[in-house]
């Protein structure tokens, strides 16, 4: 299976939330790789990883981080390839740290930004954005969306 | 040119905003239409348009919206397109209300979000979406990426 | 017993939140029904709702939501039968993007939104509204807030 | 006509907000009285206003406040006619002061609150729930939402 | 002891919160009512209690209340006497909610307000303002104030 | 008239705000004097004025800072007599952090603060805590109140 | 060793988070002294630790505060030796309250403010500030850096 | 003069407050560089600064930047010599967003982080650490306090 997704983050920490985006990608079908790139310990990581993205083939890049959570953001700055990013919940400010530094980028370096801790949802958007010219992911991810719309009961039930 | 964005906001008075990322797109040669679809007050045009979006053959829908801004995730819901929210400044809130809504999708229906009143990023991600299937595209965004890149002199100057 | 209120949520994990309106609607006597109706993963549902809502007789809808939250917003959008929105806590955010997406109505589609995890007043706020045309309930009303205002002990007692 | 709906407001600063609820009721037909009723400055004034509210034949409360904004609560205290509440915007902290005050109700005494600087949403949730046992206003609250509707055009225009 | 303060709160609930303010005012010898007056359930209870304070001879009233806490507040509209308010913590605003209702008064009825939690806090301020005219009360919160200044050690130590 | 009230304000810039504290000690006919003691460019200053503040016969300090805000906690760290803190708005946070830096004070040195730019209140709630002792300023006060509530007007009025 | 560092908290309660910083001077052969300087409970200890600070020949005072937090501001008043702050999280406001009463320092009085409970960066900052004319400790800045980056898996591993 | 200060910035935007961290080291005699370093438009000049700061004799940087503000972290990961960031106001967040960003940096790569909009405290911190080891600049900076000092009026004048 090709690598099309890059699914990176800033920490092993990260990695409980990060795992439910790899789940995604697995459930569909999608080749990935998962690397620690923290852009503070490993910033020369980070620039080999940007400036080699392209050229490697890969598609999407997903990045989670926490904090200053500048991996997203210096990680759009380094390629072209789309960077979907996820804030990651954090102690005192609850990731809302971590979803500032990600979402407020300048303008030419967006960084596609997900709920705090939406980790599976950049799974889903990296499927959505390769299924644009991939119709047999298509497919999987319109039966995944319809497998997920008939789990809903028709009313709640006491536990 | 064929049409591979759908550029919706809505109310006329995020035109103002939105343009930025029509700018983008008319820069890069970009096809798009621009329309008004109000989750609110337009709620069938929203359905419909979801519902067609991936048959017309668009391949990124960008969706600006102000204060309770269900246009993004409600079109998210309609169709696997890939749509990418742009927060529109609010006036007693700047903006986190629009935020807030447009970013904290549940699990199964991500909106790739931009900064608030990001719309210009908006155009350049789905440049580069687009850009990851279409060489030419890729090179054109390059290049914009370098121009603005050569842009920043080297010393402040007063102005 | 007619069914008067709609008591809708987006998900099942709602329901511990919102059965405390059912509660007071159960102890009030007031007929109701609950349903899941997601607004991202059942949109279909919620539009076929909506527009029965007022023929089906249903005076007042209760909509329970967290995070993205639009179904309370969307449901004021396809009818006119008022609907009462209820915030759910969310982790990261503490039910203040429920909060956001569910009060920031445009002019137009106003919901009638309630304390953050505030299902018991939403089930009080439908009887009052009932109780406008139903004198009956309105003397049920005013029994159950004398008998909560009699509850209130003169002085605190140490646990 | 009939007076059906109670306007209130803490202060004169107010009425540049509230006379929004005005303007809809007057479109819509609705009977209503406007008065200043200071929660801190008259409290008689609110107390008997409270009191006689259901025997004077009110059917709604409109009450918008601003900063500490008591005034929808304690009105919710006194009566049990439904009270709606217009967090009015502040200087310094925007509304979130007065929306905190109106929406955080304890169990039993609901307000159903509009956005900030909602009122003219707080007119029209009036008209809907009065249109509950009013063919005719409810007739006419379609035909407003309907028009609504009908002026979104399809396009953003330069203007 | 002459009662000189009115310890009073919204709710059994604040009573883990506010006795830190009573055991203040045991320490220093200030004679203290403790009442439950709640705003909302015993709007006429928190009539009478302002109306009657001053020629009680109440000379400060400590008022504790969570959430849309109009207690303090109403408590200043009512009676000359110095109210100082205490914004207890709550679940999903974290006693923000609590604060902006206690803090943010109009002109004209301020309420002296304490940290979120800050109970034995306005015990003290409770005290520091009889002490103006009271000497004897004025040396023992001196040595209140002296013996909590002597208990702090030079050095951290592990524990 | 004999000085009862320091009221003191960490710059000039905040004598706009800190004035209307000024006007209402004017009206009610009570002595003050105004200073400016800066915690961090005069602390000798406010470790003087601290100091004697008690022995000189003050009854009351009203403190007003921004930003930082440390003149309110740290005079009360000095001086027994009762501090009212006016957190002065600012430019980036509005007030914000004014009001935590006055209001969070530990165990042991209350702040009684007012609304952010809240100087009239500050100086009405002097006056109620010297009107405890002072029949004569009680009766002003009761006055000025009396006054404020009679100049409320029944209905808005356009303007 | 010489004592470079002063190393000071606002209370007992403060070490287990200050003790980070601790840590780090340790690991880096840096001298310094643990102090508790409570800046509303012991002012004049905090009064005599600024005015001594340089000539006992501290070069960094590391200042932990929480709620409050009035220690590094007030110490960067006394002292032109440069304060690092350490805001420390708070129960009510996770640390928001502790971070502007340190961050927002008027001119003239500037404190380094660290992350909200970021006491272990707070060593290492003190450790860049003396490496500026210490290349034996330069070295052993770097040495420590490599190793945290030479730490950093290349792929998370599932724990 | 020896450049010992590196004074870089984001954007040309950034220069109107940032010169107010040059004015401030022109005052005392400081020699400095005044660079614009964009992290995302020019990630490998903020590289090659980073590299050489140290090496090129570089004792301190300020670095100013809004929104996702990624310069200071970014160089606080590239060098040892101390960062001092600069939280930009930006027009949404009001800055928060920048001071988020630069503050909440993790474990190893401390930034010394300003108020927002502090560009002049920044250029006093730069001083007071050059001061360590500079004894005329230390009394330089101390002559800078005493004039601000000494130029506080003891009352407030009407204006």
């Amino acid at each position: 299976m090709t690598v099309d997704v890059g699914l990176i983050m800033g920490s092993q920490s990260d990695w409980p939330t990060m795992r439910e985006a790899a789940a995604i990608l697995d459930e569909l079908g999608i080749g990935y790789e998962a690397r620690i790139v923290s852009a503070h310990r490993t910033p020369d990581r980070l620039w080999d990883y940007g400036k080699t993205a392209a050229g490697r083939g890969l598609k999407v890049i997903i990045a989670g981080a926490g904090g200053a959570a500048h991996l997203p953001g210096m990680m759009a700055s380094k390629t072209r390839v789309p960077v979907i990013g996820v804030p990651i919940q954090t102690r005192a400010l609850s990731g809302v740290d971590s979803l500032y530094s990600i979402l407020q980028m300048p303008r030419g370096y967006p960084v596609a930004t997900m709920a705090i801790g939406g980790a599976a949802n950049a799974g889903l958007m990296a499927a959505q954005m390769l299924a644009v010219s991939d119709a047999a992911l298509a497919e999987r991810v319109d039966a995944w969306r319809q497998a997920l719309s008939d789990s809903i009961p028709q009313e709640p039930r006491d536990e």
